[in-house]
């Protein structure tokens, strides 16, 4: 492996171990650079405050989010039972119509109970009213195929498919109302109040005879217009939006300074590539020149990009400029998980954690590799039964779900009803199935699972006996050892660079 | 190993050399054929082609088959809402009736509910008519046992098993309904016209006081006799049979290609058995001989044979020829599943992927091997558990559901359930059940999948050692390695045959 | 180990290789026993009848056992909905009565259903007679606290413990149905009468408010006394005890030639003890005692045992002389499994079947062993969880139910309901659960059963290495190496035992 | 590793005998030093008491607790059938009230049935009646916001946080029932007096149109007042005090007895590092001090501090004087958890066994620190999924149940559900959810699990080739294994102490 091992004898010794000094300080951790040039820790120290502040931030996100989510559900269910006829909780799935006169009956049902509104609920629900002062009425929308008369008994039909007047499609019953959630009140903030978008649907797109109907609600949440509580504290939203630009500006410096490590970085291994291209014919692999580049740096990098895109529309969301919170909480989320997964970072610092995480990063592609291999015959499975079962089991239905089964199966759960739910109408799939899902299991949870613990533990082998061994693995830990000082022997102080030179030669 | 280490001087080494060659050339994967030869990777290509097709062809019939299926479903709920009395979602399994006057009740309202049909249905329901214009009735059969009478009291009984007229052992109502699936106008494509079978079943066969109803439909699918749509574009069945023709004609070009290259196969494996029946007394072993046969052109070859049967089940179904979905799906499915197992091929060419795969098929046959010693003590357990535990527990059955549960179990699945489920009524049986559980569980679980893994680990550490020690495993390795002509060396090229032995020679 | 190297000359050499031969044949298997004496595998056919003929009848036994269980089942399920007043299907466990009204209500419901009972049911139910020929009367028994007087409201009471008249502790109400199973019918079989015992329980014992009331019944399934049905063969029970006698008879046999098979094998233990301690000084190990005595033998007549008892309790129960079906099937059942697990020593006899079965029975010990470690941890979580968690969550009620959870959890199933149902009134055994269930979950799967996979992987390569080694592991097995004749080398036949001294000589 | 090997020759050796054959009596296990010196073992057999009385009492202690709890459970849902109009089993989660009509019905109907009471229940339930024996009353307490006006359709509120007069926050219902648990009185045991503190709650707080009514009681358990019951043996409080007593003062014993040894061992340790400190300039590191501080005698001394405070308590609980069950059960579980736990102990004094205890000892830091590294992953996926899936997923509502939710994912629990139960509204949120679920169940099952298994191989083999080596492993070891005399040598008692040199002078 190490061909280079002739250096020129003419070459400037001290220029040499200038640079071998400037790489292993390079590669030091935090404590012994601290040692070495008595460099304060500050970027450690801003890493722990960052992962400190946008805790803090989510989990307060989190937790205001989960109130009105808790809020906008409940209120789901209020309408389900005020606005529809013989509604019992949880049978969402199941509420259809299959008779003409239901349809109208539940119609009506709605209608009817939309005008006592105000004498029946037990929350604060208000008719939306626009500029003028005038309610917003309840909306009643009828889709029909135009001209169409249908002989099922001929087997005839003759249909003009623009959506008009006859042959019922479907009646989408839309109306808005107004609450106020007063829960907050408790908690000493102030109340928001809510437009309630509720539409009902009744589908009847197949013609199969079920009518299914469905109510839903979308939610626009405002600042309320005008408000008198006694004993509140204000909710104050410059406070929450203070707290966002301090992380946008911690995360800003912090992204800072890893680019400048990053750069920092690449000069060295610009300098060695020189020094390597005069003394050694051989060129650096891949492998070695992206040792220079901090892998944990990018990371850190990435979430603070994440982070500071994701606290920017937060304020937005927070002054009504915007409404994605869905984005919003992907950028925070994978940001915040970054910033965690980071940690281990810090973690690898000590011998005993390292191997673990080493053991990890190598066998990483070797997983990823298996991977692709065991998905090919994944896929190959999620076809055949997604074609063959898919009409006999509710579970092989899409491809996503047969998917997830299979999924599920693999890691053991779920066995039992998937066996047992295929409808038994044809005894062909039937037998096909176990066939299915017997060999499948087999060779999943027997061959390739197995598989998987027999990379890591031979990674594992690996690295702990390269560690026990402790030859240099790569030209550039060869180059290195040439220098012996230890962090603390003040060698690697700036202004007395000089000195290494006569050190390492008497170490010697 | 190796004995056939002396070569006969006399022999013609031109024609050895030739037919080292062409082995080599034989074994090359196709980046290095066309290195090799020139010849471009058609096969290749032909291959990938044929995958994105096979699984284009598969998708569009899989959603096809979605629409009827959920159409289908729509259908059953809406019969079952419409002609069963108090029928609830869900509750098939329990609809039973156990009194003498709902029997009576639940026959009426059958009858009742499709007299009125056409007031009632939201859907697009007719009566069946036949040539003549006449509807079709609606048909009530009775089972009886002729003469039977029947004295439990006196625990005498008198039954001529010929069924005719008392006793009744089951009712059943069969009618005929049309109707047309307008979901598919929505997608641009003309709707289909479905015939209904229903039949309604009062079964009282064991006479224990429960008569249980059961609804089920058959149907038919046709196109609809006349139409009259605007806006949509006719569902062009031509432009679909033709894309199967493709398929088939694909398919059968691989099929002739593979044949062709297992022939060659052959007919060097003929050479190389002759050559070495001259030179060594040795005979070649199976294994080395199947080296010639690649069981990845075998696997090809089954999926196009099956995918063939396939395509050629789809046009019939198509065009109405044939209703054996079942049997059409099961080909396409299996044919799309070894097609894109065929993939991992692919990847085998690549060096770190092709462990993963090596390991799996050398590991298969000892995982085999011990699935078939570890089916023998399940065996064992599912006739144990069938005939002690049957009684009491839902899941012990049948010996099939015994051996999905059984199953379930070792991929720890169910298993609260399966303890919690037994009847506590015998504690005799209760007791023996928690051994056989304790047992099963603890036994598979903790020794036999253990040594899946033990296995699995095993064949790995063989072959990296195989690799690593580089040593020739076979004869045939060794008489190849004789050649060290790289493909792109030029040499393998048809017309300048002769080269190579002053090649080979100089070369050493 | 291998201390007795030194064989004193002035031995007999002779008788020597006479014991020699016949250990070997002793340990030869079948194949190898017909190649040396010629002796014809009838042991071995046996075995192959008797499974085959077991597992007949082990089938046929479930069968006909499967159709009463559901005869009985749907009986019951009859009953609950003809005598329980507003029972709905699977409410069983729920069904209670609260109020003093509905208990009255339920009462009478019961007695005017069964008056009602020949115009009600649609199955063929009578009332049991005496021989009086009078019917057999509805009973309902009270039973009381005598002069019970309880006030709560002055936490006074007063009761004899002498159940009598006041205070009601429980109602029962009992009644005898007959009925006629006329499935069997459809089976060409003749139909059984059927006794059913029914029994209402209002149970009170607790005066909390809620009585709890349930229906069972016991079954008496009797020959029908008198019967004609055309067109059924009649049941003949004597073929069934036919053949239940032939079993009786092959296993009595298997059981005698393997008694005898274990004989021989001590007296071979006899001879080759004598032979040690005349010259060698070291006694034998009782590792090495065993080998003479066939542990597979040991399993075929423990199942031939089994078996026997078996059959003929099953002979008895139907003749009707006796009704403990449930001891019957666990005689069968494990009889049967016993006699499958022996088929496992066939598939030993081939080399690479043998070295699973070796490595399972090796490292049998090894996990029974680290089982009870584990097992005294899974004792202190069971008493911990038992006695804190208890009263909080269902499944930790009862000393039985907890170790069914953990062991559930251990294997991963119900994982995620255990963590979700406790209650959440006391906040400090809600902390204390998470921590008793991440703890245990945590050191069971991730340590316990990661070293049921160190101990299998160790004892295979043990195993593994034994073999690949060669080296004669007991004095046994160095004994026997002496002689190399093969099983068809024709040495073996009894009358010319005198020859393999001098072929062995040769041979070396 | 071991530099200290001259030991000095004027030491006196007699008293480095005298210190080793100390020491080495001190590792002994009990069977030895009943050989060696003839101690009986009055140590292990007080633990063996100890384990039989702590369980006795643990299950007594839970069975009668186990009472308690079932009458609890039977009245809560008597006062939920007795109380709530239409309840249904089951049903309290969905119980709840959305009209304003339905609110005064249901409040009418609590009272109403509070009055009829005693002509209803069925149960011994009697009115709470003061000192003075007037009945308390039932109390219906409303919580308002004082002088509240809202108009969401203004979008205007004005509200006074105390809470007063208007706008209903919730109504509270609150009476006290009297009950006699009778059960017990079945177990030959006196029934205690039992007082339901009754409350049902109308939740209006968020004021979403949802009325959520609670029903919850609280339990005093009380001795009768006044009493006479026939054939009834007298509940003995007394004598379970007195059992009580027994085991503390066990406890105290043991507790005292191995502080004992602990501070021999400390005794021990301070000689034998005197000794070193003359003789060796090596410092002892502090794994070897900690071999003198005997782990299991520390896990006896917590486990024996435990049950007294826990039996203590269970006296004060007896004696009425406290009812914090929770704190007791958490001690008294706890303690013999401990107890049960020490018996691993004795388990290692066998070879075979203490080598799978060592095993998981000496693996558990490193799976510990394992946990570490992939609980910070753990925790970032955390955080991550709750902001982002929270409001789309039931189970990742709050931080809590994420964590249970991805700790049964990765033991395979649970898994079909929470990939399906996911709301399909956002589609973003929709894939996003896939990709966070594949890869944290890949990430986890595949690579960490896999690792766990890898780190438990390493130790064993570690450990196991120590042992095989049977090379000193510390200093300590070497200085033991100088003095060969086996227990039962007679040369470890006390009165004739000053043989060892000589002895050990011999024997080399």
């Amino acid at each position: 492996h190490f061909k280079c091992l002739i250096i020129h004898e003419n070459y400037d010794q001290n220029k040499v171990e200038f640079l071998r000094r400037k790489i292993k300080y390079f590669f030091m951790n935090p404590c012994e650079k601290y040692h070495a040039r008595g460099r304060k820790p500050w970027k450690l120290i801003l890493q722990i405050v960052k992962i400190g502040i946008i805790t803090i931030q989510l989990v307060l996100f989190g937790l205001s989010n989960q109130m009105v989510v808790t809020f906008k559900e409940q209120s789901l269910t209020t309408f389900r039972h005020l606005f529809l006829k013989d509604y019992v909780d949880g049978g969402m799935d199941t509420y259809a119509v299959y008779r003409q006169a239901d349809v109208y009956d539940h119609i009506y049902y709605i209608i009817e109970q939309f005008e006592l509104l105000h004498n029946i609920t037990v929350g604060n629900h208000a008719y939306d009213k626009d500029d003028a002062g005038i309610s917003t009425p309840l909306m009643l929308c009828q889709e029909f195929y135009r001209n169409g008369t249908i002989y099922p008994g001929n087997e005839t039909f003759d249909i003009d498919i623009h959506v008009e007047n006859s042959e019922m499609l479907s009646v989408k019953i839309t109306f808005v109302l107004k609450s106020i959630n007063l829960q907050t009140v408790r908690h000493r903030e102030l109340p928001d109040c809510y437009d309630f978008f509720i539409a009902i649907t009744f589908n009847n797109e197949a013609h199969s005879g079920r009518i299914k109907v469905d109510l839903e609600n979308d939610v626009d949440i405002n600042e309320c217009k005008e408000w008198k509580v006694s004993g509140v504290i204000a909710k104050n939203i410059n406070l929450t939006v203070l707290f966002d630009c301090v992380i946008i500006i911690t995360c800003l410096t912090s992204f800072t300074l890893c680019v400048r490590s990053v750069i920092k970085g690449l000069q060295l291994l610009n300098e060695y590539t020189e020094y390597r291209s005069k003394h050694c014919s051989q060129d650096m692999s891949w492998s070695e020149q992206s040792e220079f580049i901090n892998s944990w740096y990018i990371l850190i990098i990435i979430s603070d990009t994440l982070t500071i895109i994701g606290s920017i529309l937060k304020i937005e969301i927070q002054t009504k400029a915007l409404t994605s919170y869905d984005v919003c909480s992907i950028f925070l989320g994978t940001g915040t998980m970054f910033v965690w997964i980071g940690v281990l970072r810090y973690m690898s610092f000590f011998r005993k954690y390292n191997i673990l995480i080493l053991t990890l990063r190598a066998a990483f592609p070797n997983v990823i590799r298996f991977i692709c291999c065991a998905g090919i015959i994944y896929v190959s499975y999620c076809f055949c039964g997604w074609i063959v079962i898919g009409p006999y089991h509710e579970k092989f239905r899409t491809l996503n779900t047969v998917s997830e089964c299979l999924f599920s199966l693999i890691n053991g759960d779920d066995m039992y009803p998937t066996f047992k739910n295929i409808k038994q109408k044809s005894s062909l799939v039937w037998y096909f199935s176990r066939v299915y899902l017997y060999s499948f299991v087999s060779l999943f949870i027997y061959m390739i699972l197995s598989l998987f613990i027999t990379i890591i533990t031979d990674t594992y082998d690996t690295i702990k006996q390269q560690r026990q061994s402790g030859l240099p693995t790569t030209e550039l830990v060869k180059f290195l050892s040439a220098c012996n000082d230890l962090p603390n022997s003040g060698l690697y102080r700036l202004d007395e660079s000089s000195d290494c030179f006569s050190d390492c030669w008497s170490n010697r």
